[in-house]
């Protein structure tokens, strides 16, 4: 087979907040929908199972400490839509999903503004053995100044300095994970009574400007030692960032044109830092998909979720992501695009709005209410999967963090119907890789790749030819 | 019958950290012992079941963030000997546990001094979600350097200092738990789309020496609002801590006079703060027990347990918990039992050490390489069942916190053998109480009692006679 013939593969991750009402507030109102079951275990492993079945990459989980209150200033429209609050922590959900599966992974969003990379690395190490390997981290700078304000900060960092604070976050992370324990050090030696030997095992003498950490880590290391690093940035400062250190990368998605910019961006970016852009960097989009038997079938379930979303919750969101309060305006107004570097005005953060286009403040809403910032597509199987098969080959993509409406109705109708029709195809795995989640995406070591800058911060160790684990043929 | 033929029923903690060696290093070298395999979700899973099987009240995890680097300051003897390094996250083992158990509770230690607690009360709401309410939390004001070191404080906060913290600290937590929702604030109405009542959703504008919150708390009211709190001050200014916010108290077990006067003034301290001391304040003593089927068999295992206990792993434990560095004395030098407030001097922390009784350093390490600080056990299960009745009874102890020394063998024995015998004296429940952990704790309600401190937090909520839950007949 020729290499033109090898059609690229399709990712999915399940995009989820440890919440009522993620990216489609009100639909939780509807007497079929699990939403408000997040509390209950079985929620979580249920829907667990449904993905590994689907063999989706991961269950990915965004989280936001802090509550949207720009709309109406005041929380009060996000409490009555549930919109992202109550949010309850995404980590304890990990073991309970993990333990239901076998090879499905987990990508956690955790704010390196908010906890110390001490116990930040100690808490992902953990989880790292207990899934195998199965972790990811999504590398995020908080940007709700609720959040700055109750951890005691008067307001947040500016935006440039957050990313230097981030910088020096990772390299503690990296020392931690990468530089304290040489491979080798844990020796289990039940006839000496050895269990580690401390001439491997490194104090990382971290005195930086933010942050001192003179030991060890805690953790002996976990298969990947490093998780697999997501990151999201999408101003110039978070796309160096991203492609310093990021192995999977967000995009937002308003056309295809765009995502294709950003994507050949991206890979630059990271090809201009020393790593390879094609082969060390996947680039997720955030889509929602509706799938149905008939076309028709898909339209109307696309319609029943727009006729039971909430405005009023969609209004809080748009006006958190953008930090404008729409309250504030007529429903006619319209809004422009302003693609500033913080990524915070207007449509600039109203990221899947084509920017071409007049938009009002009422056709935004209704715009987000279903999926958030992502597009919506709704079709059957063979519609969904043609557009999708074009933007990963028109884009660079290399797959979406799909959205659900209905929980877990969405991602039902994808592993039944959608999924099938892709491994017909041939664009998406019939069975997992083996190994963990570096290896399951990138088919090669469980470790960080010795072009990643995580990789320099190894001590003491040969540089080891990774075993190639060979993808699933 | 008369409440004089009540008999006390006594209460099992199961002791463990996410640790190779814990209070018994050494133990990890025999081939049947599973310690090892605390990175492996089964190694929690069957001795969660095992638990549920004997009625234990609770798997209760320590937690250290930072190593021993006291003894030959140096952390070398404690890598070597894994002795509480590596030391993962207890928090994510809470979630596997409760998964595969329906009453077991779970206990967890976090340190106060290492997250804020905006953050920290949204972990513990989540956990206490997930598993229908049975999480306690045991405050710990941390007491090793190392740990403060590596989170950038050049070293602790001074004894007392740690104190006035964590008193604002519980304030913090209180506010957010018990103050932010009211009940009733969640109502789900799915005709009008209204998740939750805004106007009963309360920001705490907190504004304190230490910390600042000014907004709500993240999660929605869970079973117990407030986990169930444990404590184990010694000290003077520890113990106004414990009286004023613990409901379970762990001792120090030297010698039984020792204890009942300790007990005593836990309960005493706790009424003068205007709780009732005998039935708002369980307390429970760390004890390591050997159960064999006959009494040759048990002080076999005691010796062979012995024979095999890392005398560098015990001499990094002691000179952790004492702070001196017992490598800097000869073997048979002698200790002296100073009892400071700080607790930190010499015998005062080696709490299960008869004073009266002169101890070489070498005595001293052996003591404390079987169950750590905590008196040890050898017998039939009837000699054992005699031997804790007998400490209840004149101590006015509540329970035990069980160490183990070889995992999960300490358990099963004790679970197979000196259970069945305490039921059938009728000192052990038979079926688990019904409710959440405080619920089975107190037999009354599954929230803080009128009496607690806490409940002092809670905002428009008309004070509710709390139903009783009956005790198993």
């Amino acid at each position: 087979m020729s290499p033109a013939a090898v059609k690229k593969q399709i990712h999915f991750n399940a995009f989820l907040m440890n919440c009522v009402a993620h990216l489609a507030p009100g639909q939780w109102t509807a007497e079929h929908d699990r939403a408000t079951d997040y509390l209950k275990p079985d929620y979580w492993t249920d829907l667990a199972r449904l993905l590994e079945r689907g063999r989706f990459d991961a269950v990915f989980l965004a989280d936001v400490l802090g509550i949207y209150d720009v709309y109406g200033a005041s929380p009060d429209s996000a409490l009555r839509t549930a919109a992202q609050v109550p949010m309850n922590d995404p980590l304890a959900l990990i073991p309970l999903m993990s333990q239901v599966t076998q090879h499905l992974c987990f990508g956690v969003t955790c704010s390196l503004s908010y906890e110390h990379p001490y116990t930040f690395a100690r808490r992902i190490s953990t989880l790292d053995h207990l899934t195998s390997g199965r972790i990811a981290w999504n590398i995020v700078t908080s940007y709700l100044d609720s959040a700055a304000r109750n951890i005691g900060l008067d307001r947040q960092l500016s935006h440039d300095e957050r990313y230097d604070v981030a910088d020096e976050y990772m390299e503690v992370c990296y020392k931690l994970w990468e530089g304290s324990w040489e491979d080798g050090a844990v020796v289990k030696d039940r006839v000496r009574g050895v269990y580690a030997d401390p001439s491997k095992i490194h104090a990382i003498a971290h005195a930086g400007r933010y942050y001192k950490v003179p030991g060890i880590h805690l953790c002996e290391p976990s298969s990947q030692r490093t998780p697999v690093l997501f990151q999201a940035g999408s101003s110039g400062r978070g796309k160096h960032f991203a492609g310093n250190h990021a192995e999977c990368v967000f995009v937002a998605a308003p056309t295809r044109d765009i995502v294709k910019r950003n994507v050949a961006d991206i890979r630059a970016q990271a090809a201009a830092l020393g790593r390879n852009g094609e082969t060390d960097v996947l680039i997720f989009a955030m889509f929602t998909v509706i799938v149905g038997r008939t076309t028709q079938e898909a339209h109307d379930k696309l319609e029943q979720y727009r006729a039971r979303a909430s405005h009023e919750g969609a209004a809080t969101l748009l006006s958190g992501w953008t930090g404008i309060d729409l309250a504030t305006y007529q429903p006619d107004d319209t809004l422009t695009y302003v693609d500033t570097d913080a990524g915070r005005s207007a449509l600039a953060s109203f990221s899947s709005a084509d920017p071409t286009r007049t938009w009002t403040v009422d056709e935004a809403i209704d715009f987000v209410s279903i999926g958030g910032r992502g597009p919506v597509i709704a079709g059957t199987s063979t519609e969904v999967a043609d557009e999708l098969e074009e933007w990963i080959d028109e884009t660079g993509l290399d797959g979406f963090n799909l959205a659900y409406v209905s929980a877990h109705q969405t991602f039902e109708d994808i592993v039944e119907l959608l999924i099938p029709e892709l491994q017909r195809r041939g664009r998406y795995r019939d069975e997992y890789e083996p190994g963990t989640y570096r290896q399951k995406l990138f088919a090669r070591g469980a470790r960080l790749p010795a072009s990643h800058p995580g990789s320099r911060y190894r001590k003491h160790e040969k540089p080891t030819s990774e075993p190639v684990v060979n993808a699933h043929s």
